[in-house]
């Protein structure tokens, strides 16, 4: 890893540092983004289209929830394990649309493979915006021409234009990327997200797309994914409520000149695993960070509880509590909370094992409010930007972090006082 | 049923009624309320003494949370059938208090049970307030004679006085009553409640005190509470987090005439079972109506699901939604918001097979928006202070309804700026 690497700090994601990474180049990949004046604003990008050269591979992790967008019914419904493109629209999500919205996004790749000579089923969509409105298929159709005309290699410019284009209400886009060395050589993993925002009723979607050149096997590719999503794209709560199109993909272009990933214990997986986590985790932060209405970033960890579900089940209840989210917000430290949703986690808990620290305080140990416990304190600490809870079971070895932000007036002004 | 009893509608709940219902008196039934200061306020009544008569009989259902309080900790350990008192205190939960708690629990039942001549076993006690503090026992102890000395029989001024003195931050004391005939003769069912309310940090907790004199066996009291749960107290959610205290709980003093209820199957158990579910239900829409900074009320209706159980979680999924209740405080007809929520519930959902109406207008239907849905005429229905919400899932033939409230700039206040 190189020093450029440590992007994760408190003042880049507070958004004081303006300076965006500069992404680095992957071989093969290609983008273009434009406006189609969506948003009646000519000046702000909402059309990207990301290419990959012949022999691409990719694997994506998509929404849970039995709601969802017709694209990702489309990608589910496309076998090819090759990607040759990625288009993705913002302003309207393509939900609840029915028929007009699978059959707008099969025209789109009509389009797309005929300007392109790509297979239609090489082709993945991805789209963010309102639910439930008809899709805006001409309007996005008058510009596939323009888009592809643009295609050009990966720069700084071409990525800070990606990532803005895929943006909604997100106030900054979310870049990152990790680097690791494979035979004294410096390869690359870069990733781009949005998440968040809600400039217009309905639409709240989390999109992470990640590239690399690495050579690496479709079946690695996809358990680095899967290994990795549990502890980062999982891990993060704005509000609870799961998007109808959540997406996280990650490309390999497969242009870099390594000897091709493909043993499960082999050091270069472990490290190609490793940055993969660290692109993943970082982006996961960046969208709580930008997260609705939030003032603070919170990370509540669990400890030794007797399952990481179990230790998960515990953390999102905290994570996910309103009253937990408006006392952070209050900055006020009121603990009983805490341990109130831990409570409700319908987890297994004995308040006499329970250990609870804010910050580097010890406020509840043994079934009681610690000795020492001193309120001012702790009402300094929850002044800062970056709040840590860590509340330890007690009932066996397992952890698991969750990251969250503060529920504010800003949320309550952002989803109900739009249109007011 | 009389005519008295048809005490749940707009007005009342809104508040707009400042008449109080007239409890009806129950036979056996005692109570003495007073101020021990607990507030710094020696106007506002914060403990409350309830006895009844030997031979009284109770069936009570408490918090599913792990983290509950020293009082239902006691209330567990007696395992008398029968009850004598109810010692409620506000201000203090003694919850998370440890030995301190539980103790000053054990001491209070030895000094009731000696100015009272009941066995300490027969004394329950429920508390609601600020959770991790001191359990302050003295101010408590030292109030025990004056409140024995001021118990009587149940007037209209006892009752309002007694659903006062539970109160925390409820903005309204929360009376209802049922009456039934059993041969010619006319029986009630009397109840209060408090909900919802949270002036000090950490509090929140619903407690529900129901009182009868009808004769009835332990096990029908037992099953009345029990099957008519799910569908009233368990029905309602004001913010989806769980208090350490619940606690609601049947008393019946045994001292009606009436010849004992104790068969399942008859007319006289039907008819107290749909009385005492009236009582229940309209207590807990009490208890949402006067949700936290809520300003709407909201029935959210779940139908035609493969079973209740999981038309529950669809409509909790609903009810429990940050972005739905933004939505409705800001009277916006986000229905793509509705679907989402049920779409993350987890429940197996087929879009062509929902049907979604918000009042009267039919939204979304066979996986498409209603052709003549009219958002202006939605949007004045949401400006509404009772709305409704009816799914049909379309796998099946139970339902489950729930209610809610809106979440508003005031509860973000009430929680987080208390302190401020």
């Amino acid at each position: 890893m190189t020093d450029k690497n440590n992007i994760y700090n408190e003042e880049y994601l507070s958004g004081k540092s303006l300076d965006f990474p500069e992404l680095p180049h992957i071989e093969g990949l290609q983008a273009s983004s434009l406006s189609a004046n969506l948003y009646n604003d000519i000046n702000r990008d909402d059309l990207t289209l990301f290419t990959l050269p012949q022999n691409s591979i990719f694997s994506a992790v998509y929404t849970t929830s039995k709601v969802c967008s017709e694209c990702i019914k489309w990608n589910n419904n496309q076998k090819s394990k090759n990607i040759r493109a990625l288009f993705v629209n913002t302003k309207n999500a393509n939900t609840l649309t029915g028929k007009q919205g699978y059959s707008s996004i099969s025209q789109l790749a009509d389009e797309l493979s005929k300007k392109l000579k790509f297979k239609k089923n090489e082709i993945l969509f991805s789209s963010t915006g309102v639910i439930g409105e008809k899709f805006p298929l001409d309007t996005i159709k008058n510009k596939i021409q323009e888009l592809t005309e643009n295609l050009g290699s990966m720069n700084k410019l071409k990525w800070i234009k990606s990532a803005r284009a895929i943006m909604t209400t997100d106030t900054t886009p979310k870049m990152t990327y990790s680097q690791l060395k494979i035979n004294k050589q410096i390869y690359s993993i870069s990733g781009i997200a949005k998440g968040s925002g809600m400039v217009f009723p309905n639409m709240g979607t989390m999109l992470g797309f990640i590239f690399t050149d690495i050579k690496i096997s479709q079946k690695l590719l996809s358990n680095a994914l899967k290994e990795n999503l549990n502890s980062t794209f999982n891990a993060i709560s704005v509000d609870g409520d799961t998007s109808t199109n959540d997406m996280v993909i990650v490309f390999s272009t497969q242009k870099a000149k390594n000897k091709i990933i493909d043993k499960t214990n082999s050091k270069e997986f472990i490290d190609f695993k490793k940055n993969l986590h660290e692109v993943m985790l970082n982006l996961s932060k960046q969208i709580v960070m930008d997260g609705e209405g939030a003032k603070k970033f919170i990370e509540i960890n669990v400890n030794n509880a007797k399952s990481e579900n179990s230790a998960k089940k515990i953390a999102f209840a905290i994570a996910n509590s309103q009253l937990v989210k408006t006392a952070i917000a209050g900055e006020d430290p009121n603990w009983g909370r805490i341990l109130m949703a831990a409570g409700k986690s319908g987890e297994n808990i004995n308040v006499n094992k329970i250990n609870l620290k804010i910050g580097n305080y010890i406020i509840f140990s043994s079934g009681i409010i610690n000795k020492n416990y001193n309120e001012e304190n702790v009402k300094k600490y929850m002044k800062n930007k970056f709040l840590n809870i860590e509340i330890s079971i007690g009932t066996g070895k397992k952890s698991f972090k969750a990251y969250t932000c503060d529920l504010t007036h800003d949320y309550i002004s952002i989803n109900a006082d739009y249109r007011n």
